[in-house]
């Protein structure tokens, strides 16, 4: 299950992919059930949990593809995908330092860390698949990508055992944790090198996680103009998702629609010798396994 | 002028804090103008700007405490205060390191940072005047205060020179940035260590601009048990406010509503030789000059 939010005809909904077509959630329920059980937004639905997701199953089970007609569906093509969840009512949550050979090229083996390395990121500064990247050319030379697995939060929790996290995920995207390197550096405290607008591309899909086996063998590539920079595997993770879950929880609520970026891999621009730091007009496409690919490019200016 | 969000009869309303009284404000522009031009809450209000400003004086013009019977009077004894701005729809924005002594006594004056050091609260750990601050026995025997003065955005803006920095602040408001000492350490990013739950006591009141002459005399004192821990002066601040709004808004744009807590002067827990953290039972007062005073208890164990 690939939930969306999207646009179209200028309206936003909620839509779930389906082969090369997009179903409109709430229309299909109210066409085919007569029912409006689904909320507004993902962020919403998402804090539906189980329930949600059982209703999605029963609309889905009806479908009948083939016939293609129905006003509920609509051509992938013809739909502008946003962020599963375009206005997040906090601060996006990020691992930083969480692969080995990311860690060492970005300093060395002593920068490994021992606990969980967490920072945020503003809202404002998430965008969609396919948005523009603001390259903020007037206060940085060295703006970076950071591919990385997110995991979605489904469900109220504190105090949470490692045993018990993953009932609390529900389902994972994708992040491009876009860094001013500059910036970073400059403050020492991660939050404002890795804030500024269009600087969290989030998408395109919000992934159930019934549809991911084993969230620790999912290559991670992201590519520069079809270059590949990073070539990663969950499996590398320093910190699994339920130990940050875990950690996290102890003392500070977990809540439904949280974004958890759990870290990238080795091949960030900041890592070659020159940087490969991104410039105007680069496409960057993320890709993770079974989740999708995250495209944005940097805005060229006029 | 000073504005609270507060509770009476168990209902939610804004308010204006006048002598012994507060005004319940939407109560009393209906009873007194027949209108009812203000948004439910304070977050709303403050988006609103000069207009809303304007309004509320338009009603205290009107009002004749001496009569002091109007049913939109209450006592101040009556009304349950909460945060300001209860449910903040970002994480709150907090400068480390911003007053030179405090620097010192955390480490050593190379640590005085050339640029503004940044890092955010979770909203989760926001609670209002006289609610209880978990002690999170379980993960945490440092737990520290920190008496800040803050600023609350009121104007969408980015990248905003400093002579104009001003025009986008609302008012005014105190924050105790709790931080449990042992999770900043290790965790070396603040995020987690500041953002257990109950570790973001803010206000009473936001106060409005126009009430505070100069934002840069303004005495920080805090004490813990009525000992006085901290007596500082906002005159000490390394990065003033101007600098810190347009420092952050070249890249990354304010909203209405956003809360920047200045940072803590001289005089934490952590400070002390031994280290004086907060027990269970302590009462803080947080004290700044013409905003007023933000009491918090350590919750004790039944």
């Amino acid at each position: 299950m690939k939930f969306v939010t999207a646009m179209i005809h200028n309206e936003q909904f909620i839509g779930l992919v389906h082969g090369e077509k997009i179903i409109d959630l709430r229309k299909a329920e109210k066409d085919i059930f007569e029912l409006s059980s689904f909320p507004n937004t993902l962020l919403q639905c998402v804090a539906k949990g189980d329930k949600f997701v059982q209703n999605v199953k029963q609309i889905v089970d009806k479908i009948n593809v083939k016939e293609g007609s129905e006003s509920y569906l609509y051509p992938l093509a013809d739909v502008k995908i946003l962020s599963p969840i375009p206005n997040p009512p906090k601060n996006i949550l990020c691992v930083g330092k969480n692969y080995r050979n990311h860690v060492i090229e970005m300093g060395s083996e002593e920068d490994i860390p021992k606990h969980v390395l967490l920072f945020t990121k503003a809202p404002t500064s998430v965008i969609g698949h396919k948005d523009e990247i603001d390259p903020h050319l007037h206060i940085t030379k060295e703006l970076d990508y950071e591919g990385e697995l997110a995991v979605v939060i489904g469900k109220k929790g504190k105090q949470i055992n490692e045993e018990d996290a993953m009932d609390y995920v529900f389902g994972y995207t994708i992040v491009n944790d876009v860094t001013a390197r500059n910036l970073q550096k400059q403050h020492t405290q991660y939050f404002l090198g890795k804030s500024l607008d269009t600087s969290c591309p989030i998408g395109p899909y919000l992934v159930h996680k019934s549809a991911i086996e084993n969230p620790y063998d999912l290559k991670i590539k992201t590519s520069v103009n079809n270059e590949i920079r990073q070539d990663g595997n969950t499996k590398d993770m320093i910190f699994s998702i339920e130990h940050i879950i875990s950690t996290i929880s102890q003392g500070t609520t977990l809540e439904p629609g949280d974004i958890i970026a759990t870290g990238t891999p080795a091949g960030v621009g900041n890592g070659f010798h020159p940087p490969k730091y991104l410039q105007q007009g680069d496409i960057i496409e993320i890709e993770v396994e079974g989740i999708g690919v995250l495209e944005n490019r940097i805005k060229s200016s006029s």
